[in-house]
């Protein structure tokens, strides 16, 4: 870890009459002025996004927002229940759960495609890549993050339109076309449907966006806490977690005799 | 607790095909058609957001993103040095310190304006109500949640700003005026600027928007988020966390020798 | 809040050579001397409990440990088939739903307790403090925090052990009195049923041991800590989540046609 | 991941009458007669500990509550002061931060001994192995974790009572044997003093102790929600986050002029 010397941030600061973010003025430059996503965009790179960057992104980030009952939902419905004081603790309890299974192939797909293509030449041969990433991966027996889906077997309905979105947008470069080889690629060796799921689209563009792969979980924590507040706001009114625990507690408690 | 007879979600469900959030389908009626912004007002509340809710909504959103180095970003950072390979769960540790003291006061706010005004008669005299109001929390010793700031001692930069956008979008109407009337009141009571903070602001406006009073602090929540993870990427290059940690064990260690 | 003039903790501090914790050497004056519920006694209230204190404040820290299949547990499991690279926040998750609702009530009845007693004359009529505790909650409608229960309707069986034990130990006074009293004035007021839980027994029990009631939720959160983990190597070995996720969503789903 | 059949847990039940925990009655078989380190043991392991099992283990959990003004700490301090509603929000808080990093040494510690010993002949060369470790480790520069400190660099106190203690109770077999070879290793092949510290010590006897490798960071989890709950108590009473806050803040403003 490299020692910084004095504490500084170059994010953000405030006095007594000024907040200043990324060396704009909190009020008078951005209050209005960006879009949430935008700010979210100008937050992880500290640039305004162009119009192409914002359409896109804004888009990667909304895909991530919202998925049903997710475990990451139960979660937060769950806590909810015992500690309805706590709105923050809820969606805390939550976002706990993005972790490697879900959150962790937006990573990993990112990680593969920029550890292979940041530093290549030109005229690299993206197949011999993708073949050589499948065969890896093969060979090591782990899943190759990005393809494949549980539930959409037949093909995750939103990798479609996020590729077209971002090649509308001029924001479909080597880093979706290696994207797009691997699943070939993996679809001839294992033989059978893999195709990419929402995840390995959104480490594809997130790439093109320049997004770093490290902080590619942080888009789906920052999206998916929207999704539990509102799922919160439904469990306030309408609760469900009661139910659950009743209904696992009752199966579970049927092997009690056995004891 | 009402007791719900099934499970049953009215946000979102997924099956092999589709994914429908709040009766759109997600691939094709709101991906690339919402920016993040207006997804999450239409998770909170069920619908999409006019031009002018839009904008207003997504200002008070951008205004909590990022307010620098928060104890709530100190202990995302001082989190991550210990649990590097969970960027989620320094996040979660940041977004647990949005309680009372701080995000509380907005939906304070938003509480008070709510449980004052939405059954209230169209002629209702709403400096008797801030009177009264203001008087109930002096007897009672209670802070008036959304005025005041330790740092911005001479008025929030932020307040003004806020204010002059829901107007302009004809989102200022009796919320607003009643806070406007309360920070009067308070600083006659008790002789000295009390100035509506950015917080008081958007309870107030989120009001207006039709937000009720319990998610207010959801948006601070949701908002915050974003900021937790820009600070992350920054303490992942250049970090603080270990030089924050040395400097408060020196201080401590100081009073060892007593014992 | 009142303000330190420097930062110091009268708890623990090292050195290069040395660990103090509440002035006495971590090495040679507490490891393999301090079991570990007696070490946090001394945490707690900064002294080394006698033996009926050591006996009585483990087995109230015993008796949180383990509930079965909890909404917290649930919580944990959940997390933990999302992130299984961060035990910590899977056991983080399910203590965030310690709150209001199940710890809340053993804070609940100690703070009724110590409110009344502590600063009680020595003839204080607790039957008539009882009844008027009763009425209060009776005439704001509020749950009388420590007596009745969801499950265990004919009186929880963790209770009566629990008041033996204090009593054998002469841990049992006027805080278990008070208890005793309040739960024969509910049941006559509200005409049924309403034993003393174990939450009560605790929070009444915790008084006698001078644990002063805003900590009480505490002991629930470090014991329970030690369940969660139990629950983690379960599901590492013999998972439940995926299945709980599975029944919640195929119910969920049910209701999608309706869109 | 291996699919249950049915939900099903083996750890807990409870219905109207009874609670049952490891099969034992919770209120007659359980409640006065576990210490709280002892019933930890039987949640982790399905049996109760002898009595050299005992004592080592609660000697290893109590060197794991307190370590003075860690991240830890100092994130739990931070989210209370934002939070002061949620004492399980700032507790989880300061455990989010038990990762790879302190907590998971010990981890690593374990498993290293764990994966060359569990299956390893009686007559396995110990030295042999511990110089190919620490060959690994240097080859691929990662760190061997379980040796050398950061603070005590002549040696962690905690480790040479723990070993001492572990040999009194017939617990210091293969894995501290093999421990200690390691230190010897690494200390010939580095060329300085890398004494074993107290999370390689708690994974070698943790080992003896028959407690798998992946449960290890869950003592630390356990034994530090102790520890963080203390802290809270003070922070209550005697406030340092502020103080903190401050004083971070005020380094860090002074670089805004820049802007």
């Amino acid at each position: 870890m490299k020692k910084n010397e004095t504490i500084r941030t170059d994010i953000a600061w405030s006095n007594e009459d000024r907040i200043l973010v990324h060396a704009l003025d909190l009020p008078t430059e951005i209050i209005g002025k960006f879009s949430l996503g935008d700010f979210a965009f100008l937050e992880l790179t500290g640039r305004k996004p162009n119009e192409d960057e914002s359409i896109v992104f804004n888009a990667l980030a909304v895909t991530l927002v919202e998925h049903g009952l997710t475990p990451s939902v139960l979660s937060t419905r769950l806590t909810y229940l015992g500690a309805p004081e706590s709105l923050q603790g809820a969606v805390a309890a939550g976002l706990l759960g993005l972790g490697n299974t879900f959150a962790g192939t937006m990573e990993g797909a990112a990680r593969i495609l920029q550890v292979h293509l940041n530093k290549a030449p030109d005229n690299i041969d993206l197949d011999a890549v993708a073949l050589s990433i499948v065969r890896e991966h093969q060979a090591s027996k782990r899943i190759i993050p990005g393809i494949g889906h549980n539930l959409h077997k037949n093909g995750d309905p939103r990798t479609p339109v996020l590729f077209d979105l971002a090649a509308q947008h001029n924001l479909s470069g080597r880093y979706v076309d290696l994207m797009k080889r691997i699943e070939m690629a993996a679809e001839r060796e294992f033989g059978k449907r893999l195709p990419i799921n929402a995840t390995g689209a959104i480490g594809a563009i997130g790439s093109e966006l320049g997004l770093p792969w490290n902080i590619m979980r942080g888009i789906a924590v920052m999206a998916r806490s929207i999704g539990l507040v509102a799922h919160l706001l439904e469990e306030a009114k309408n609760p469900m977690a009661k139910l659950i625990w009743d209904q696992i507690e009752e199966q579970a408690t049927k092997h009690m005799r056995e004891y």
